[in-house]
């Protein structure tokens, strides 16, 4: 069982790995730009096969089938994002400074990964079924590191302490979702990273305490 | 062309037109119901039908297939409640008052139309092609209803007058369309309603002039 989607993320160790885990990963590659140019419904394994440059059957060596793809590049980007925002955060003292490098973190990856991005605001969308599964694990993790960021100021006395913590973490995501979808939907190819300090200005003052 | 779904929403006035108006609704109302239950794309037109007590042959009377009953559901539901908000907007005369009264009415039509809040929140939200048709008609429609508002603050020295107010109502909007998506997907039931309050607490704090 090498090949579960919960996995797909793990460093690889031996050379056997390596290899494995290359091309998994080359896979799930082609799978977000098959994805996001002819949309999930249309794409079909085997244009993702073609733009991996593997066979048919090599890609159901790793993925199950469409649907596994989809659940995987969920799962894979993040893991990413995760691990390197629990890094980033480990540097910054300031719960601020936090917000606004994960913020950052975020919107770099989208810009950097335009692929994943159309992936994560439209594919992943599509049903209740998707929603519910993104809701309940790695986005339950992205909102938890926002709500314990929060909950650090409220402890220093930066932010309201009478905030619901998980409202709060709720109410940065949606805004920060919002920027990422009107982002990838619009064709003017604006920076979505130059949006981190207008929302995080109005943020910031709509959660810090007066004095502080 | 009498069936056009932009025109969908108009009131009818003879009685031949009544009946039509109706039957259109019915049929709405149960696409709505029948996408909310099965998604979309597992849908039936046969499914709709039954649902709303008609013979399929009906359904296409009024509507081209599947894709044109989700489209007429967005432009159904959107012009009734554009129509609400100005109408409400009109009887208000703070800007606080004015989205106040405008988030109420987003989350009370959610809440009084569950099928309508699941089409609204996943099922047109499945590809590109919906998303930019969505947000390049009424969500846009939407959106400039909030910079109004928000603009007549930022007149009236209630609102930081620095503030991008295309910018403050995308803000606005992400924050509501999580909390909906959040409810829509949580199984507690919690009231959506209750989060107008917490979520403007926040917001009008981050937005207000510090001596307004």
């Amino acid at each position: 069982m090498e090949n579960k989607p919960k996995e797909v993320a793990r460093r690889p160790e031996t050379a056997e790995e390596k290899m494995r885990y290359g091309k998994s990963e080359a896979i799930l590659r082609a799978a977000a730009k098959v994805f996001a140019r002819s949309g999930y419904f249309n794409a079909k394994v085997s244009e993702v096969a073609k733009t991996a440059g593997v066979a048919d059957g090599t890609v159901y060596l790793y993925f199950k089938n469409k649907d596994d793809l989809l659940t995987s590049i969920f799962n894979w980007a993040m893991e990413e994002f995760i691990a390197s925002a629990r890094k980033e955060m480990a540097e910054a003292a300031d719960p601020r400074e936090k917000l606004r490098r994960f913020a950052q973190l975020h919107f770099k990856l989208f810009e950097r990964e335009r692929d994943i991005a159309i992936v994560f605001q439209i594919e992943l969308r599509h049903s209740t079924k998707f929603m519910e599964q993104f809701s309940t694990t790695y986005l339950a993790e992205y909102l938890e590191i926002l709500r314990d960021i929060i909950e650090e100021g409220q402890l220093t006395g930066i932010f309201r302490k009478q905030l619901n913590s998980k409202v709060v973490a709720k109410f940065l995501f949606g805004v920060m979702d919002e920027m990422a979808t009107n982002w990838v939907l619009s064709h003017k190819n604006h920076s979505l990273t130059a949006m981190v300090e207008p929302v995080l200005d109005i943020f910031f003052n709509g959660v810090m305490e007066s004095n502080a």
